[in-house]
């Protein structure tokens, strides 16, 4: 549908930071055709099958949420402020274990989209189990989506039997590789500490013979370097570095713990990292040397990591943490300034992902937000890149746009039917409940 | 006005953190007559003047917000990240100088004012200068305050002479000191670096005299711990404890820097802190050693000091970062758990201020917020703290009650006029970009 957006305030994130007030956006069929200043030409209105007055509001890129286990959204509040180990061992994997099907990951899915679609989130990568569920719960609602299958050496929810996760993985990518132009599938191997070797081998092949990204969790935690060092007599990145599956395809997700040649091997390689700075507080895992990192013009995204560890998928306030924690952490307010973690959640992602998505461009795909701006929260306006990172909450947003069409309209996501969705949320969730506290 | 909430998940917070899903509150005049689990008996229907039903919503005690300058929401956004003495020298000393009076005091705090009640804050500890405007309009609001006329030896906003700092702070507290049973007029002193001895010695007298509280800025960053021993001989909190200054009454605010003697002079005293996570890491000043304070039973209460350094008054958002950042710092997960951050919000400060708020109890004034939880980012729901702090929005508050009566609604304030505010808001921010880009 062709749309033509004017009278906002346009933050277009291009090379040079151009941006309007008031300017116009205009888009033809799934693409961007025109971002300009002051007032569209009388035609674009004539043209426009549907025009949208942004006064008072901000028009940007759409949010890319880079990492995250969407389905775990169901476990939201479940069990928090405990010992990893007890969090794990008590609650997260014994729930798993009796829950996780296709069916839960399609509900959970489709209750995190709607939360990340609702927070300004147009775009996002997934890693988890079962993943097929969330293929058809992102095609349900139209969102832009990285898809990657978990692999791990243990029974996991869809694959009991281990030796038979890479099979399974691959069965999911030549199921999905062409489903949609929205829907990229990809590979998920958990981490150092629970794939083997030869695990790690096989699945870097698979996404490499199906040119895709291979995702993996590196560097969380103190105690995971010292069992990777104890096992395999490196620290987790160089571990890595010396099983030969580090390529500019390899996106490394927390990277926390890192030494100054492991920095060096990241930037040399074209290793991608993503950075989760609300879980990785929460959980008390370590804070990954972003700051150090971009530096090093090392290509750094934010994620939220899933729902159990955060616990919500508002990327709007991962921003604001990121600008704050590593300020606060180095005693320096001037690193981690707004425009640079404002391009974590866009930019950056976009070129992670090789994805022409992530700036108001003409020729990119049409995945862009509008923000309401007349709240007390935001006033007054001096400076777009500010009020973006240390005062919108992702509640603000009201219009979201992905692939051309509009998917949520005041607040509204049009094509999901959310009391169904709700009912079965609290039908599963109510199972859960009953699992953990069966005397109730 | 006598007013029914039945039918929510009410969240008390008294000493056995009682919750009830469903319950009800009966409000009679200003205070809470009844809190009781199940459904209301049918006489509190007929005797109720307003009924609201809060099915799928929670209510709870209004946040309290123990130190803000709520006038400076006019520099929201205005300059940020950058260092310390070019933000102070170049932004924000100067437009006090040139812009804040009482008139703009009036303005600022009306604004922060709305953006507090929006997000749930129905109490705030305020510290400014030409603290008139800020009486006035939290008199307009209805919101309850303990506002304190700042004292700074340097000619400040209202106050050219400094030798007339502290007549001019009595002339404040004598003026306003039974004006309503919503305010509290009290004395901030700005820091031990910009008052001298005198100064502070007679601010805290001048306290004492009208046996009111008395706030300062103590130990924020590491700048001033070495300046104070330089001058001084003592690190800022062991000099001020040599000045005689401390008891009781007397809240520091942020408390970053202290040695193991200074925490217990603070619990020895009885010494009330004030912590403002979201502020001392976006201007990284340090952190605060909340756990051990409280560990020592010393009273902490939350901030979210000025929107200049934070960028808003989302207390919400202060819980979640506070909670998180801790277990970052310290890597340990288990401390600062929702449920104690929570009271660091509530049920703290009341005991700080003396004030009978903060819980849901019979006899306790009706101070109270409505929280829609029917949204997709609080879904599921297993457990109220753990929502409330890691993923409730300020903006996800519907309705607030102050003293008993309805301040906000369906999200909308009563009795204020929004776009005088705005416009107010509006000429005035516009000022001050002139100010700064005379060009422009």
């Amino acid at each position: 549908m062709d749309t033509l957006i004017y009278d906002g305030i346009i933050v277009t994130l291009d090379e040079i930071d151009t941006w309007y007030n008031p300017g116009y956006v205009f888009i033809k069929g799934n693409k961007i055709r025109e971002v300009n200043s002051g007032q569209p030409p009388k035609e674009l209105f004539s043209q426009a099958k549907k025009v949208i007055k942004a006064s008072n509001k901000l028009v940007m890129p759409g949010l890319i949420n880079n990492h995250t286990h969407a389905a775990m959204s169901l476990f939201r509040g479940l069990a928090d402020d405990l010992p990893l180990d007890k969090w794990l061992d008590t609650y997260i994997f014994p729930i798993e274990k009796a829950f996780v099907n296709e069916e839960f990951t399609y509900w959970g899915t489709l209750l995190a989209g709607w939360e990340m679609i609702r927070s300004g989130t147009t775009c996002f990568a997934d890693g988890y189990f079962c993943e097929d569920g969330a293929v058809k719960a992102c095609l349900d609602l139209g969102i832009r989506a990285i898809l990657a299958q978990g692999i791990i050496d243990f029974p996991a929810p869809g694959v009991l039997d281990p030796k038979k996760n890479i099979l399974h993985a691959e069965q999911f990518l030549k199921k999905w590789q062409s489903v949609s132009e929205l829907i990229t599938p990809a590979v998920f191997a958990h981490a150092p500490y629970t794939c083997s070797d030869k695990t790690l081998k096989f699945a870097k092949k698979l996404a490499d013979d199906y040119q895709t990204f291979f995702f993996i969790h590196v560097a969380e935690t103190k105690w995971e370097v010292e069992e990777i060092k104890k096992t395999h007599g490196f620290t987790p990145l160089t571990y890595l570095y010396h099983l030969g599956i580090l390529d500019q395809k390899t996106i490394i997700v927390h990277a926390n713990w890192l030494t100054r040649e492991e920095v060096n091997i990241i930037r040399d390689i074209g290793v991608k990292v993503v950075h989760c700075p609300e879980s990785n507080l929460k959980l008390a895992s370590g804070l990954s040397p972003v700051p150090e990192l971009l530096d090093k013009n090392i290509l750094v995204a934010l994620g939220t990591d899933g729902c159990a560890s955060n616990n919500n998928l508002d990327l709007f306030q991962e921003m604001n943490t990121c600008a704050k924690i590593h300020k606060g952490f180095s005693l320096d307010p001037t690193i981690m300034p707004a425009k640079t973690v404002l391009k974590m959640a866009t930019v950056y992602p976009a070129q992670m992902f090789s994805l022409n998505i992530g700036v108001l461009k003409k020729g990119n795909f049409a995945d862009l937000i509008i923000i309401n701006f007349k709240q007390p929260h935001l006033f007054p306006f001096y400076n777009p890149y500010s009020h973006l990172v240390y005062a919108v909450h992702g509640t603000d947003i009201e219009t979201v746009i992905i692939n051309g069409k509009i998917i949520m309209e005041d607040k509204k996501l049009l094509g999901i039917n959310s009391p169904k969705i709700k009912t079965n949320i609290y039908n599963l969730a109510n199972k859960i409940k009953l699992h953990l506290s069966p005397n109730h």
